[in-house]
């Protein structure tokens, strides 16, 4: 009998893995962290003991989800303004609000909420992209998630500093800071093509090649933001980002609507990945990515809740049903995005967008344990003829049971254990209240 | 003092009625059924008192959710065949496992699953396209719902009868059966433009005048079936069911995709009722139903799940925000079907599709006590800015905790009240069972 940290029994384990794997009665070893064994229940229980044996039964486990695009901080203005076009949103609500109040604090006490809700919803890594990062970065040190902070970049003052250059510096200072953390990759994240000009872009490509980092940026939220650039510079954005060296398989392109032949042929040709965000991009009424012909053109597709204020949830598992359905009405096929494909969506594609992929994104062996067991054994799930087509088409998020990040469970039964729920929503009770009061 | 049945204290009651009042500390009180006050609580419990007082803090009452077209008993085939095309899907798999299973004690266990689900989702009045409708309406009965049947009519047999006459035969004898029952409305359900001849649906649209019984059709669910019938009959559905007289305010068209100038007016003038699905539309790639455009139009467009087999689920709580945020993407405008909206779609909007909205479809003095409870209380629901905002845009079905139809109440902290969930389980077992084993 050999010895390992943990030993999870399921009924099901849906790796992720290349061969589409669907497997039955397995379980799962973690030793210091990485899965050690995936194997058959009756053979692990001969091969395998524990101190920490538990036994799932009627559980799925899938890899921990990734959220591969959002603004975590932003959690404290959800629901604050809705319904609203998305210039009015941005320029009447969201941005007076940031300017209002967002600093350190509001960026730790807002991280620490959003990484709650994507705990209680099986994410295990998420992609940030917002100001005052060391902040959130040392909130997902504490928390024990893992998280890719893309630090903004933009030509205009914030809070967080007066200047493009300011922004590089501080995130700079920032990759420096966390270099080596297994939770933390800090990049770079210039706002948009429309708020970011060329000289910022410049700096921004050469530090990336320089340091081997990567780059997530807002590209083609909307036709006017592709409309307008056009009357601007003369030229379609991602023809632009092509032409200034940006766009190549370390470039992260987020939501990608109103995209052309070309735009398609350039995406293509660089490697680039997209971050796919559906329900923000139907709430504010961007306009659709074309993810089935980006599928069928070899690109990879991750996925992304966006922040919470434009979603206005950080839940994967509906994010994942609504990006595969929408795929098939957008691709005018309904064998569009099938069930496993938009849950490698929402893993393993994500992982590979960041980089990340040799490490965590599916569930094999040698990778860390970064897992989510999800409950199929309530009446919502019956009858029960494919775990993966009810894990996408049939499940809400308080299914998710238990999460494991590099083999810590950070989500026990429902309880998180790294997180103290009362303080969470006691804080954001406090600046639900400073807010109003404005 | 004055004694009624049922008191409830709720920290929200979003009546849906004409002004969209949001309650804030308010009360409501029943009496044989029926809501006989709604109040401030502090008024309330000096006014009111009751051996049955329910303190729902942190909870929102709405009126009972109204879920205008599915086809319950299909809740067993959940999962069964999914990422398939429409014809493939149909005819490959759902219609020989249709024929193959479906029969009385089939339709009684499958709507029983479907009804557990939907009331543990807030749903308390559902329309139901289906065959065996008499253990459909028993279940109903027993159950405590409120449900409306359309009965199918096709031009192919069915295992239910054989010819359209048949169908229609035996529908009219169960509208005999339930005449007076406050809990059903049994009327007509031709399955589509495609399926029918003129002669069932002439003979349907006489009996639906002179018995005063409504319509409910899929009516341009794809273009491919509008394309089909232009080819076949010279002509749009809309306008050979116009000039049958078949459309007016009785008539409920679902899905209404790929409409074009005509169909629009067509439905405008006829004042035709509108069910929406969006979530069936997206994932068997039917088509976009242009929803913002017809409520401009003056259109009741109300809201259904569709089937089991085409949804997943049954869930109107997030059909309702995909619903709210696929019309501003459909739509191209954020200011879309705004979240009270969405929330009137998913209520009171089918009650008058059904012509039930003098007696139930918001909570109002004098209407039927159909009431769902939702607790907004958790993490997921902070900040709280604006509680309809969380209801549409960030709330899962498990929030739902109370259900009361006709002042009964059908769910009490989760649990049913008139439904054995571990043997509508162990039923659904049984089927499974028996589907995979063949």
């Amino acid at each position: 009998m050999q010895t390992v940290d943990t030993l999870i029994h399921a009924r099901w384990i849906i790796p992720v893995n290349p061969q589409r794997d669907v497997l039955v009665d397995h379980s799962l070893a973690i030793q210091e962290g990485r899965i050690v064994a995936i194997l058959p229940s009756a053979e692990a229980r001969a091969q395998y003991q524990s101190d920490n044996v538990q036994d799932l039964g009627d559980q799925a486990l899938i890899p921990g989800l990734i959220n591969a695009h959002g603004h975590a901080a932003m959690a404290l203005f959800r629901g604050l303004a809705d319904d609203l076009e998305l210039m009015t949103w941005l320029n009447d609500h969201i941005w007076p609000a940031e300017g209002a109040w967002v600093n350190d604090e509001f960026v730790a006490d807002g991280t620490e909420l959003a990484i709650a809700e994507m705990l209680r919803s099986g994410t295990t890594t998420f992609a940030d992209n917002y100001f005052f990062v060391d902040s959130a970065a040392s909130t997902v040190v504490k928390t024990g998630v893992r998280a890719q902070f893309s630090f903004s970049v933009i030509d205009f003052p914030t809070n967080w500093a007066k200047t493009p250059d300011e922004h590089i510096d501080l995130g700079m200072a920032l990759v420096e800071k966390y270099k080596g953390n297994e939770h933390l990759k800090i990049m770079f994240g210039p706002h948009a093509p429309y708020t970011c000009s060329d000289e910022p872009l410049t700096r921004i490509r050469d530090l990336a090649k320089e340091h081997q980092l990567r780059i997530q940026m807002h590209v083609h939220e909307t036709q006017s933001e592709v409309d307008g650039e056009v009357d601007k510079r003369g030229g379609r954005p991602v023809r632009r980002l092509k032409e200034l060296g940006l766009l190549n398989s370390d470039f992260q392109a987020v939501h990608m609507t109103a995209l052309n032949a070309d735009d398609i042929d350039d995406i293509v040709e660089t490697g680039t990945h997209i971050i796919h965000c559906p329900e923000s991009n139907l709430k504010l009424a961007s306009g659709f990515c074309p993810v089935h012909e980006l599928q069928q053109r070899g690109v990879n597709v991750a996925l992304g809740t966006d922040g919470a204020a434009s979603n206005n949830d950080l839940d994967m598992i509906s994010e994942m049903r609504t990006a595969a359905i929408l795929a098939k009405a957008v691709g005018q096929s309904a064998t569009a995005l099938p069930a496993y494909e938009a849950l490698a969506m929402a893993t393993y594609n994500g992982a590979l967008a960041m980089g990340w992929d040799k490490e965590i994104g599916s569930l094999e062996v040698g990778k860390q344990a970064d897992i989510t067991a999800i409950r199929l054994n309530d009446l919502e799930s019956q009858p029960m003829y494919d775990p993966v087509s009810h894990l996408v088409y049939a499940t809400s998020r308080d299914q998710v049971s238990n999460v494991w990040v590099g083999g810590k469970q950070l989500l026990k039964d429902r309880e998180l254990t790294t997180i103290d729920k009362a303080a969470v929503m006691a804080k954001a009770a406090v600046w639900q209240e400073r807010i109003l009061s404005k």
